[in-house]
């Protein structure tokens, strides 16, 4: 059974996952790269930008398995980038480089019409605009029996939540403040009912704690 | 120096900490008070309610310091009781019988006068229909030097948190999904600037986390 999770998705101890205040410069709103710090400093994250060195351990050890099994992504229009409005031809190709770290399709929700992006290394952007059931439809035959990560920002997972079709989250509570910003858990008043909480496991930077989708009764 | 503390306010998941639906049955509203089952679990709070046994270990610990140095409490309205607009004689003495767990001056804000309530073990409830900052000042000279704890609710923290007048938070993190209900972190976007975390300690049950004004610069 193919599952929709979220997986190493950090949340500030005030409950923001991004700040407001994006742009080019700030994909996390403004001071919203802090709540990516703790991954920053890990061998998994280094090594996915080409970089030596970094932390093993627990961060680490989750960061690793975050990738595992998936075979396609979603993300919300803003997650790929800053732009807004129609697309302006192919000039927005994402935050990450020619090579982007998805190396799967990825199917980006946005209410603009905009033609697939073959990227280096296996990642190819599809753009989905009729909503998304649809995307996950998509995600999931293009991910051939794996997993597809819901890969964010907070509107999307948001909305995915309110509609029940998360199967599991794996969150990163960090030790930063944000003070604004934008939330998952807001109108989820189901998520009480929907999941409970399987681990909570406490590093040396961040507290690390997944939510499962109970089975229905 | 005095303080103002919060201490040993728990939170769900999702960053409620309190449920909708509060009534004489359900204080913390339907389904709230699981967001106190790791206390009620130690044997500090246990010996509170005279009952024997109990767990120490880290959540005992940091309750046994809840009310270190403690002079005064502030409560909210809401947290003193479920009753609502003017107060209709001295029926309602709050949640915690004739000998509440305070032991001090207590000074529930709300905007209905009410006279002075001494109850059992030192405990007495003063109504203050000011404002906060009447009742802080209240509560600090009450405590004659040592520090004031604000108990709750979820509203007032916030209250006290915007205006920049919380010092230390201790808030405790459970493995609790609310889905609704009241937030400390709301319109509060100055504690990104005002706090920064000092301290997060897992135990079996939560993480602790701890907020510190930092220092006027």
């Amino acid at each position: 059974m193919q599952k929709l999770v979220v997986r190493g998705y950090a949340l500030s101890i005030d409950g923001f996952s991004s700040a407001a205040g994006q742009s080019l410069e700030n994909p996390f709103g403004t001071g919203g790269l802090a709540l990516m710090e703790w991954a920053f400093k890990t061998r998994t994250m280094r090594s996915m930008f080409g970089q030596e060195g970094g932390s093993t351990g627990i961060d680490d050890e989750f960061l690793a398995k975050a990738t595992e099994n998936i075979g396609a992504s979603i993300l919300g229009r803003n997650m790929f980038g800053p732009v807004r409005g129609p697309w302006v031809g192919d000039e927005w190709r994402g935050w990450w480089g020619n090579n982007p770290p998805y190396h799967t399709p990825v199917f980006v929700v946005t209410s603009h019409p905009r033609a697939a992006l073959v990227m280096e290394g296996g990642t190819t952007f599809n753009f989905v605009n009729d909503g998304i059931e649809s995307a996950l439809r998509q995600a999931f035959a293009a991910a051939q029996g794996k997993d597809v990560r819901l890969g964010g920002g907070a509107t999307l997972i948001r909305q995915y939540l309110r509609a029940g079709l998360v199967d599991e989250l794996h969150l990163v509570l960090t030790h930063k403040l944000l003070g604004s910003g934008q939330r998952i858990f807001e109108g989820t008043d189901n998520i009480a009912d929907d999941y409970e909480c399987v681990e909570t496991t406490g590093s040396e930077t961040v507290t690390h704690i997944r939510l499962v989708k109970k089975p229905r009764t």
